[in-house]
């Protein structure tokens, strides 16, 4: 039968896994109905912000369903949903250095090292949790190298070859990868059994995560929306 | 009563259903907000291409939903996936050989094929399981005829006439026939009863074929999309 749950008044979970999808879902429109007003250089990135977002939404619809079905945090979907866009974010880091002559080993290089961070999380917090301290750090690791590479490595010097509005750009998402990508492995440890789990009792993940996750995904979206802006004006 | 289920989380094989069916929807997307920005000789086989993504986008969406209630393989779906999107990669050989002056006849007889190849196939499959060597065999003759074909046939030869970026893509896509469609038939002699069939076991057909087909199918249509990059610089 058609039927639609009740909200608890109070499920503030719920109420940010719905506003999430709905910011997820009109981002998407955004990015998707402007690509065509900017210049033919930027539309890739712009569809690409567009796809980030599309794919959360997507994802964002089943998990705000699965929260409300089992008052359970949707692990599963949250990496189904990781494993696409992260990527896709790297991809972003080389489309907006094509300018200043990027190459795709750069891109591949980092697609690799993302769905390694990837994997090896999931095997830590979902398959061998009794080992999440070791798959966690081997995570850890690729994260670190993805952070070093975008802040001191090869594209770093790509974006300062670029300079103006593309070194900005890529300033600005340097610091969403540093701070706002930290959230995911603060919450890791939070999650799964080891010495560091009780340093952050009573946060409530999911809430943290739909944040996060708008942050991210959006405000991402946006720095790119902004350089195409900004380098029309040039 | 609204319930979303819940995923074992140790469900790869659930898990590459459900990756797959976003990666489709995403690339489908992709191919359609970008038609526009290319020459107009280019835009069909790129509407195609998304086209192909998209029918397999709603497919997966059956399929993951079949798998997580059934947890069984869907090959009856797969199979209408197929007789819908195999023809339409015939077609963008053709399509991307009318520069060359490829004439309609070689589309039909390679949808033909095609769907010969498919109902032979189902017929061995589901069917007459019994006689699923012989209808394998006729299957494979004409998958056999497609390949050779596309490698050595008048294909080829409007190929050569085109040179360039054509000539590139083309032989990229014969490699995709060639290797990337031959996880099927294998698949066929896993699953069906005959003397090959111990050759194959231990192997999880639903998630090769499943990264068999996001290859096939984003790849195939990122072939032709680049195909259309390269050509406008040429
Ligand atoms: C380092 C590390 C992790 C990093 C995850 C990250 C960095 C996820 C980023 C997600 C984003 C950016 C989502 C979209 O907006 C894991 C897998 C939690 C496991 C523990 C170690
Ligand atoms: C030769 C052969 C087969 C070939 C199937 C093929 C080649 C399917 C291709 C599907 C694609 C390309 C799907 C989309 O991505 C069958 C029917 C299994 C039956 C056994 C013999």
């Amino acid at each position: 039968s058609l039927s639609v749950a009740k909200m608890a008044p109070d499920d503030y979970v719920g109420f940010t896994f719905f506003v999430g999808c709905m910011a997820m879902m009109a981002a998407s429109v955004f990015f998707f109905l402007s690509m065509n007003s900017f210049d033919k250089k930027w539309r890739t990135s712009i569809l690409v912000s567009g796809l980030i977002t599309f794919i959360a939404a997507v994802h964002y619809w089943y998990m705000r369903d699965y929260w409300v079905s089992n008052m359970e945090s949707p692990t599963f979907f949250r990496y189904v949903d990781w494993v696409l866009t992260v990527p896709l974010m790297c991809v972003e880091f080389y489309l907006i250095l094509k300018v200043a002559g990027a190459k795709k080993s750069l891109m591949w290089r980092l697609i690799f090292l993302s769905v390694v961070m990837l994997v090896t999380g999931y095997m830590g917090e979902v398959l061998y949790r009794d080992q999440a301290w070791f798959w966690g750090l081997i995570s850890g690791l690729a994260y670190f190298v993805i952070v070093y590479d975008i802040w001191f490595g090869t594209a770093k010097k790509l974006a300062e070859a670029a300079g103006g509005a593309v070194l900005k750009a890529h300033k600005t998402l340097c610091w969403f990868v540093l701070v706002g990508w930290a959230i995911y492995p603060i919450g890791y440890m939070a999650g799964t059994p080891g010495w560091y789990e009780g340093a952050f009792g009573g946060l409530d993940l999911d809430v943290i995560y739909n944040i996060g996750d708008a942050i991210n995904k959006i405000g991402f979206g946006l720095v790119v929306y902004n350089l195409a802006v900004n380098s029309s004006k040039e």
